[in-house]
């Protein structure tokens, strides 16, 4: 172990958490900024974060607690940020050190909204930070069971594999095993389209399609989804790897995914805003169903199920039209 | 509809009686075959078959109900055939009519144990009949799911695709929708593999491995029946198509798959034989775990999930030290 690497996480949630439980395995200190100084307090005096994967104790000696994302970014060499994908560009406003000389690891699922990009293309040309110092870390990997220290596989992408296999060594423990991958672009995309297929999955749920059907959708996803990352970014890759099929299955057959359960209210007739009220939170997927929708506008792979979930989120389409259409595009 | 398409149904268990289902949806008169008087007597007084998918209700009118096998043989020119792969044999021994004219349809998922075969070759090889007129009929599907008329998606292959078009016409319905394949073998050794993973991820649930780990093992599963189908016969076909990857999926993630809950029970402890008493029935998957690691004896397709499986199930092998080795070869 390499006392010298200084990693540090950016976020609050759920999977920032976990991806700190992991490196506390490993490291003396961990650099961690969440924008709640009342959660900073919360983890100091009682050892976990109140809001998200309360389960996980900490050991706050290893902690090194900031809700100013300047001194993280100041002091730190590697940065893992895992805000969602919504509010990053909102939180990057605050930055006024400069990225350039950081290696910087994306570990969020989803479109930067704003600008269409996804997370690495943004720091890329937002941050200027070159793409060998630019990575990925994606799963299949639900949170809860990091916190519950269930084996896991995780994937960790970088053009310079290099910096893939040294992250690795700070993240791989008893329950944890990593894959190596140089492919950024294809494992982000992944990540992104799987959580519109789980809310796919979910209107067919609530519109009572059942498991025969889910498990044609899920099929065709897959199919869907080559299809699409070939048209962005071409390279040899393994579609069926776990970075890209498994991810997809760890999600789109959650019963907790945040997205399966947002499409299983539309599917059940509640509208996109009673659904996004009821959940009192936005699911990444909705946004992630308007850019992957745009993006196929100019690479034109053929999408039927982004386009029918598109149809229904943004093109007040009913969802029962919509998925009885879809049906006869799948095989 | 051609009226003058006989066709008949061979098996009394669920799937038997949700193809005879599906049928009944378009043809005036489905031969129907099965072992026990008992149960016949019952379709005909009570319109449901007592012991299997007794929800699907019959126009007993639209059924010719034997315990013949000879009978239907003789009187019928398209044999759909789905009785378990252990008992065919000796369900085919009482036969005296030739198959030699007849057009076969496997939708069995299994090998036959007495002679190693696939049951598309065990046809060939000992009724003379042709791969001309040998098919498949394949899920994902559940049968339970059939009988709730929730929408379903087929396979139906045969080298000769004109014969697989013709079945097709007779089996699609409002809820059954069918592709077209002529993939005897590959589907065929599909259905029976998947079985083998579904007890392996059984195993892994009995073991305490989570979903995270799940969606790894499915990962690693269907790129290790790519591996092993490609050993067996070379073609081109794309495995995450419905007939493959879908049908491992239904079987995998379903708490109701027979392979998957005799699986549970071995990683909970139980020994094989307890587990099969408990159940009172044989899980497919046992004889195909067998059956498969004896062909890639031959084969050497690197098939670490179908040794890890055979090794707890014929090898004496604790499932929890050979699971935790099965990690390490996963990724």
């Amino acid at each position: 172990m390499n006392k010298q690497t200084k990693i540090a996480v950016l976020g609050g949630g759920s999977w920032a958490t976990a991806i700190v439980k992991m490196l506390s395995e490993n490291l003396e200190t961990i650099g961690w900024y969440m924008r709640s100084a009342y959660a900073i307090e919360h983890i100091k005096r009682n050892k976990h974060n109140p809001s998200y994967l309360s389960s996980a104790e900490f050991n706050t000696e290893q902690l090194d607690l900031s809700d100013d994302m300047n001194y993280i970014a100041e002091n730190y060499d590697v940065l893992i940020f895992a805000i969602p994908s919504a509010f990053l560009k909102t939180a990057l406003d605050k930055l006024s050190v400069s990225l350039q000389d950081k290696i910087v690891f994306s570990a969020i699922k989803g479109i930067v909204p704003e600008t269409g990009l996804i997370v690495g293309e943004h720091f890329h040309k937002n941050f200027n930070i070159p793409y060998q110092n630019i990575g990925v870390l994606t799963g299949p990997c639900h949170a809860e069971e990091v916190a519950m220290e269930r084996l896991s596989y995780l994937t960790i992408a970088c053009q310079d594999r290099k910096k893939a296999e040294h992250l690795s060594q700070f993240i791989a423990s008893r329950y944890i095993k990593i894959k190596i991958s140089d492919d950024i672009i294809g494992t982000e995309y992944a990540a992104m389209l799987k959580n519109i297929y789980a809310i796919a999955a979910g209107i067919a749920h609530g519109l009572g399609y059942g498991d025969n059907f889910q498990a044609v959708l899920m099929s065709n996803g897959i199919r869907e989804m080559k299809r699409f990352i070939e048209k962005v970014d071409q390279m040899n890759r393994n579609i069926n790897d776990s970075a890209y099929l498994g991810d997809l299955l760890v999600t789109g057959y959650s019963v907790f995914s945040r997205n399966r359960m947002f499409g299983n209210m539309i599917g059940k007739g509640y509208t996109v805003k009673s659904a996004q009220m009821e959940m009192s939170m936005v699911a990444e997927g909705y946004y992630a169903t308007k850019s992957a929708y745009e993006i196929n506008q100019k690479i034109d792979a053929n999408a039927p199920i982004i386009k029918a979930v598109y149809n229904v989120l943004y093109g007040k389409k009913e969802a029962k039209d919509e998925f009885l259409k879809l049906t006869n595009r799948l095989d």
